[in-house]
C-alpha cells in the first residue's frame, strides 16, 4: 500500500503539490486493525489525524447512563480529526474499527504547521468544513421534517447510482443494526420503519440486499420531506 | 449605532487590526427591520453575510410538503452566513427576522478577499467553524439520547447563570411555538414535554419565565443522557 498515493486521494489534498504529500507521508503511519480496535477515546488528548485506506471506523460517543450516540460512520478514502487542531486538544468522540481494514495515521502538529503556511490548504479546508456543515444541517432538518421511514429511504437513495433507468440493487454497507445506530433510531424502530417504506415505496428487501423497482416512487415518497431536490446536490 | 463597534465585538473579528474592522465597516450598511422581514431565501444567490445588533433572527428551510425547520435562532453579537464564501454561491437557508431589530449586512466578496490575504483571519474562521462543528455534533447526539423532555431541559440549562448557588429564574428569549420549533418539536410534543420536565425536576413555569429550584436535580435529569459534562464546555 502506497501511503502518499492515499492521502492524495483525499480531497482535502487532491490538489495539493507534490512536496506536501511527501512531507505528510513521512510522518505519517499505516496499521492494519480487526474489527473492534478502539483508536482512540473521547476525552483523550489529540494528537493524531486520521484517512482510512481500507475498513469502515466508526465515531461515536457515550453517555453517562450507557446510550451510544453514533455520530458517523466512514469509509474508505475519508479522513477524521483533521479539524481537531483548532479544537480544545482533545478528541471530541472515539473512534471504532468497525470494519477490519487499513488506517493512516499523522500527526496534527504536523498538519496544524502546514496549514498556518499554507494558506491555499487552509482554504481547502475552509471548504470541506463548508460542506460537512451543509450536510450536517441536512441530517438535523431530517430528524425534524422526515419520518423514521424516510430517513432510511434516504440513505438508500444517497447510495442509489445516479442517472440510471434500471432497477437499482443496492447492498448496505454495514449490518442493519450499525445502521439504525448510525440513523439515531432503536433496532425495533429501524424494522418497524424498513417494513414501512416497503408498503410505502415498493423496494424489496432480501437480506442486506435491496432492490428499488421504482426510483421515482422512492424519491417522491422521501424528498417531498426534504428542502433539497432529487437528486441530492451534495 | 457605530458599525465598527458592532463588527469588532463579533467573535471572529474580535482580535482583528483595525484597518480590517475599518475597511468592513465602509462596505457595511445596518438596516432596521420590523419581525416578519425575510432578509433571504434558501437558492437565492448568496452575496452578503449578516451580524446581528440587535433583535433575533431565524435561519430556516421549507420542505416540499410545506414543513418549516428551524436551523438556529441568533441573536445580538451573531454572525450568519460568513462561511458562504466557500459553498456554492447559493445561500442554503433562509433567514427571517422574528425578534425587530438592526442587521448589518456586509458583501461575502470582500470577506473572501480578507480570508485570502490574511492568514490569521483563515484561521479565526477554522476555530469558529471547528466549535460549531462540535455544537451540531452535539445536537445530533442529542435528537438520539436525550427524550423530549430532556432537550428542553438542556436549552434552559444553557440559559442558566453559571456558578450560582441561587434558585435561577430564567426568561424564555423567544415564544414557545418558536422555541418548539427550534428544537425540531411540535407544538404539541413541546407542550407535553415541558410539563414531563415540570414534573421530573421541580421547575416551576410561569408564562415565559422559568424558576429552577434544584439546579442539581435539573442537571442529572438532563446530563445523564448527554456525553459532556455540566456545566457545559463550549
Amino acid at each position: 500500500m502506497n501511503i502518499s498515493r492515499a492521502i492524495s486521494t483525499v480531497s482535502l489534498f487532491k490538489d495539493a503539490d507534490e512536496d506536501l504529500i511527501q512531507r505528510l507521508s513521512a510522518r505519517a503511519h499505516s496499521n492494519t486493525y480487526k474489527k473492534g480496535k478502539v483508536l482512540f477515546i473521547h476525552g483523550d488528548k489529540a494528537e493524531l489525524f486520521y484517512i482510512i485506506n481500507h475498513g469502515w471506523v466508526k465515531l461515536f460517543r457515550e453517555t453517562l447512563d450507557g446510550k451510544q450516540a453514533v455520530i458517523n460512520i466512514l469509509s474508505t478514502g475519508e479522513i477524521f480529526g483533521e479539524n481537531f487542531i483548532f479544537g480544545n486538544g482533545l478528541y471530541p468522540y472515539s473512534a471504532e474499527i468497525v470494519e477490519s481494514g487499513t488506517i493512516i495515521s499523522l500527526p496534527l502538529s504536523e498538519l496544524k504547521e502546514e496549514i498556518e503556511n499554507n494558506k491555499s490548504l487552509a482554504i481547502k479546508l475552509l471548504q470541506s468544513m463548508t460542506t460537512h456543515r451543509q450536510k450536517q444541517e441536512l441530517e438535523l432538518e431530517h430528524r425534524s421534517t422526515q419520518n423514521t421511514a424516510q430517513r432510511i429511504g434516504c440513505f438508500l437513495l444517497r447510495l442509489a447510482p445516479k442517472n440510471t433507468n434500471k432497477c437499482p440493487i443496492i447492498n448496505l454497507p454495514y449490518d442493519k443494526m450499525l445502521l439504525a445506530s448510525r440513523l439515531g433510531m432503536q433496532p425495533e424502530t429501524f424494522s418497524r420503519a424498513l417494513s414501512k417504506l416497503r408498503q410505502n415505496t415498493d423496494i424489496r428487501i432480501d437480506g442486506s440486499s435491496i432492490q428499488i423497482d421504482d426510483l421515482n416512487k422512492l424519491s417522491q415518497y422521501i424528498c417531498s420531506s426534504c428542502s433539497g431536490k432529487f437528486p441530492c446536490q451534495d
